[in-house]
């Protein structure tokens, strides 16, 4: 049996109609605590599988290291059992020598530094402080059309493993090829993220220059930052993005596309990087009736 | 202007169509950090609004305060200032004499202090541990046409708020009389969820005794957590939960109802809460063609 999909006994149930009892699958959720030099660093809900990736992702998303050579080894603890037997939710990762330990207090204190207040900017501005790349020189340039095809490679390949309904995915693109590099799927979306940019550290592509990063769900504050982290110049997402995403996006020159869906999408920052051959600029758009009703 | 929706210019693309620009309304996301009594104990990224039952509500969630006679009073700390205005984004909340403040450290700790290494009988165990209440006894009976209507009564009042298509949305329904007592959202859902708790907990109804949380999106471990905390009998949710959901809601007694979309819906576990007059029972379910290929 997968650790990904677990068999349990449900009820379905229709009004007025039959109900039956009957196995059915559903995504698995198990906690993942990361350690460092054997030091606890973090505990995670995930989806089992990558594991590897996940943590070291996770090491990039925190900016505790940002390059392949920084990371050494990651081995399950064996000391961590259940009867004797490794419950392989227990990662402890060595850096490479020279590489500092991250600070226990790191996660909290992430968005707390700042000395004038707690607010958006003085998150982004955190940001800013903790990520080694930049992307608003990023020479990426797609064309729409080719964008249109990532959500259907995403389901597509989603498709094989998703038999829950229950998993975000978190893929990466090349921008020039629009060939799809890595999809990886959990119950977070952030560890899904945090698994793609894993697989981009431990394959030596940090940073992911002229990547795309797509995303199944929304884009919120967190996932911009993970992409900053990791050197990516473009977030796309199915959903929608949040405030703060987009104010992220748009200070640090990311692209960020939202409600990709079919041949429509919003462009949220940094819209030169999309161009659109088939396409014509609207020279008067007439807002829709539901919007207009709020402006 | 709304804390709720902030409005951003963004250009809109459609293949072989149109290029504009306009303006549109994104979900606001900003950080909130909860003090007790001075102390940082969590940053959380929300959608402003609320942040009393915000705070309250996770203090629930994380096994501090159970009672509405636990919680004293909450004020944005004025110190934390940008350019000398409130950025209303510090709470400090006060407990009431003789409660005990948080232990810093209790996140972290939460799913790693069992000595039997972390699985996810050991995070369910650590629940147990931590929940004040108890829900396998509670005498909620509700029928399947009632639970059908509480999908719809969520989007209904979601459309009032929910301009951007960015919002979780969680909500207490009353289990005798259908009632929706109140209704939260969020860019994050467990922030809807631990929103909706904290009212609960401010109007004096915890344990939340024969009431139904619905919540828009899946139900994770974590969800099914902060339902228990809350004294919460049962958990509907309109996406898939989590196989670790399933198996808390299972151990705890606590109904746990998926994929709640029109007439039809799954139950993972204590289905007799569960009625359906006008049903019947399936002698032989024939599985879905899917489903048989996966057995």
């Amino acid at each position: 049996m997968s650790r990904i999909a677990a068999r349990r006994r449900v009820t379905r149930m229709t009004v007025g109609g039959p109900v039956s009892q009957r196995a059915d699958f559903l995504t698995v959720e198990e906690p993942l605590e990361i350690r460092v030099f054997g030091k606890s660093l973090a505990v995670t809900m995930r989806t089992p599988g990558h594991d590897v990736e996940l943590a070291a992702g996770f090491l990039v998303s925190e900016g505790v290291i940002h390059h392949a050579e920084h990371y050494s080894t990651a081995r399950y603890c064996a000391g961590a059992t259940v009867d004797d037997g490794n419950t392989y939710n227990v990662l402890d990762v060595t850096l490479a020598p020279g590489v500092a330990p991250p600070d226990p207090s790191l996660e909290r204190n992430f968005y707390t530094t700042s000395s004038c207040g707690l607010c958006g900017k003085a998150s982004i501005d955190a940001v800013h402080t903790a990520s080694h790349y930049t992307v608003d020189k990023d020479p990426l340039s797609i064309d729409a059309a080719k964008l249109e095809t990532f959500p259907d490679l995403l389901r597509a390949e989603q498709a094989v493993f998703d038999r829950t309904g229950g998993l975000h995915a978190a893929a990466l693109f090349d921008g020039t090829t629009g060939e799809m590099l890595v999809l990886r799927e959990d119950v977070g979306r952030h560890n899904a993220v945090d698994k793609v940019v894993g697989w981009a550290l431990m394959h030596d592509r940090l940073p992911a220059r002229n990547c795309v990063l797509m995303v199944s769900g929304r884009a919120s504050f967190e996932l911009t930052q993970k992409a900053l982290m990791a050197g990516i110049p473009m977030l796309a997402a199915v959903s929608a993005p949040s405030s703060l995403a987009a104010d992220l996006a748009n200070d640090v020159g990311m692209t960020l596309v939202g409600f990709l869906r079919g041949p429509s999408m919003v462009v949220y920052s940094r819209a030169d990087r999309i161009t659109n051959e088939t396409g014509f600029a609207d020279p008067d758009p007439t807002p829709s009736p539901q919007k207009a009703a709020l402006s």
